[in-house]
């Protein structure tokens, strides 16, 4: 639960949240913190525990957590925070620039369905069943169950490709609308695989693929089939 | 960062991880707390703050948060976590069942990039630009653009379509191989007009779209173009 004001007067916001907690008997910490502001802590007899961040230029966040996933617990959270929210809707008079309430992280949980992207940022999958989980001597090998993806593989916790992923190999290779038999077909990259899966179902006459061996390095070198070879970038010759 | 041990010792794990704190010059406050084990807090004159929970039962959770989002704190918020990290792994001696560290969360940001999905679920999406936000009598009504989907449309929170389902659009309307010029076409559903709007441009004779009213109320009633109508659930005769 985030909320941003133009103007702080983080005392007031702090005193005026208190009760709250007070009402749900949360033990509670204060840190005044110079030119910081505020810190807050509170904890409960049942295990869950707040904390209580305001800045000085009118930042104010609010995390809970509890340990029990069970939905008693997830009730009385949802019921704290809706509480916070409306008091600090009171106390800032309509006032807020933003209120955004994110939903639960859930960490150490069996299956772990938080997988981020190459760019950084935090996804969260509907994973309902790790189907595969090894170390080779190369990598951590995931496949993951998504209803929403089908099955996931993951390598050293980087999402590769999904079953999902078979739509847009598709649309690569035109939608049905290319007519593959007997043809000669290049690849460039298609590191994995799939395209080169789907396209020898077509019986082309010979499929190259190449591949970048700065990011293969020579997993693939040698790599013939009937109607395909892999080789590396910069083998090629017209 | 959280871990899953076996064996809980939370008491070695607290003790373990203190002097890495205190390396950081960072205030401690601890509270012992009954069967439900440990909470740390730590704040430092820089204005970041961390909380540890050490669970009886072997869950080890660190949250640090920081004000300043710029590449200094960053990597100090780096520089501690694999400290702890590191240290943890020493004090388990490798007895952890799995170690997660999660990317930050971004809260009171000038754009708010975390748009959950209908089923709960967290997603972080690359969003650059803020292109439309204005509250209609209904809804509030959003456009962001991500780098990934291109502009997408978000109604009170719920993100509804993007421009990259355009391909989901032209996969339902037959990549392309079918003809409709000329054709009565009749739409089942389609709320947001996608197909719709793709459809018209390809000339058909008269568009049919059936949409749910206990979804869409009476927006769209006595909405006809020259070549369509928009009648809702339960008008269509055959």
């Amino acid at each position: 639960l985030s909320t941003l004001r133009h103007l702080a007067d983080g005392d007031a916001i702090l005193k005026g949240l208190q009760s709250v907690f007070e009402e749900q008997a949360m033990t509670e910490t204060i840190h005044t913190w110079e030119d910081h502001g505020y810190l807050a802590t509170y904890i409960n007899k049942n295990g869950s525990f707040a904390s209580l961040r305001i800045y000085p230029h009118g930042l104010v966040l609010m995390d809970v957590q509890s340990y029990n996933n069970d939905l008693k617990g997830k009730e009385e959270i949802d019921n704290l925070l809706n509480k916070l929210e409306e008091r600090m809707k009171e106390l800032c008079q309509g006032n807020i620039g933003r209120l955004k309430r994110l939903p639960a992280l859930v960490r150490g949980g069996k299956i772990d369905k938080y997988w981020p992207t190459a760019d950084g940022r935090l996804v969260e999958y509907d994973i309902d069943e790790v189907v595969y989980d090894e170390d080779s001597p190369y990598q951590n090998i995931k496949i993951l169950h998504s209803k929403q993806f089908g099955n996931i593989l993951i390598l050293s916790g980087d999402v590769n490709l999904a079953e999902s992923d078979l739509a847009y190999t598709q649309a690569i290779m035109g939608s049905g609308k290319e007519d593959y038999t007997d043809k000669e077909v290049l690849i460039l990259g298609g590191g994995d695989g799939g395209i080169l899966y789907e396209i020898v179902k077509l019986k082309p006459k010979m499929v190259t693929m190449k591949y970048m061996r700065k990011t293969c390095g020579d997993v693939l070198d040698n790599l013939k089939g009937e109607c395909y070879q892999e080789i590396p970038h910069g083998v090629i010759k017209s």
